[in-house]
């Protein structure tokens, strides 16, 4: 059977990008590589790369998204698990059949221009499961959404210029990028 | 400054291992390498490696441990975040000097023989953060857990079945494991 590739992400909602860096950048010593902008989730992302998988930390913009309702209700947190998958479609496929409750039942975009979709903690015992396809438009898209924060940077202190930064490096390093977006498949080993 | 290498494991808290499995084996295709007895944590663990790091899947097997009242209060879901750091002592210095909430203010042992100390979420944004320093014992202290779950594992169903297929695995892989052991360092890179 078809495995998930490996965790693509941890996500930790936050209520301020800025302090939660005192112990995630500062404490694990982890680094910020970009900050994203994410209009449709109401959020701003911060990307900390550890190994192969990354720690995003979120911080809602609204009061009525997902994510700021998560975070009202049950404080910061880890609030979802990400998988990158090859064939999105035939997972969600596959799960449906098996009776997973999806809340995404087709694919929708992410952070970065992912093909993703989440799969309802009901059926998960207890953790929002997201799924990731990487695709063709995702170096694009993520650099589109660099620019749109870099473009509001000047004077919002260090979170916003780490955004900056990881506008410069997408910039600088955007074919490279293009390259690194589809990684050949490494299969599970035992350990 | 000193980054964590990676992240190691996702742990989640589940009330039945085997139940859990029918997503995280059979939905999400990933693969159960091997169950593990924790006593001092009173609990079993199963491992599904997804690429470089892992999912855990824990199950208390008392009602008063910190992952059975955790279970109580917040039903099944992610428990806590585990990251691999080269020199768990250095780490915890720092962490301490900085004012962060640690639960271990020396390391313990954890599964598999690992060097292991906890970060209280207060201190995080959080997340129960587990830090993990390989040492020469773990592949040891892993097979002989193994051995155990094994000697108790006939007639018990599926995991204790994968707890077997583990421990004849851990058998005949023991001296590659132990090379496992010690990854080369991989310095985290600009993705």
């Amino acid at each position: 059977m078809k495995s998930v590739r490996r965790i693509d992400h941890v996500a930790i909602v936050v209520e301020d990008i800025d302090r939660a860096l005192n112990f995630w950048r500062d404490g694990l010593g982890l680094e910020v590589t970009h900050v994203e902008d994410v209009p449709e989730q109401n959020s701003v992302v911060a990307f900390l790369p550890a190994g192969a998988a990354e720690v995003e930390l979120v911080k809602p913009t609204d009061e009525e998204s997902g994510v700021a309702r998560y975070l009202r209700k049950r404080g910061p947190g880890i609030h979802h698990l990400c998988f990158e998958v090859d064939d999105i479609q035939e997972y969600l496929e596959r799960l449906r059949a098996m009776g997973v409750r999806l809340i995404n039942p087709e694919p929708v975009i992410g952070t970065g221009g992912k093909l993703i979709a989440f799969i309802h903690p009901e059926s998960t015992h207890g953790v929002l499961v997201e799924l990731y396809e990487v695709t063709q438009a995702e170096p694009e898209i993520r650099l589109a959404r660099a620019r749109s924060l870099a473009s509001r940077a000047l004077n919002q202190g260090q979170v916003m210029a780490a955004g900056v930064l990881g506008f410069l490096r997408a910039l600088r390093s955007n074919s490279s990028e293009a390259d690194q977006a589809t990684p050949p498949h490494q299969p599970l080993e035992e350990s």
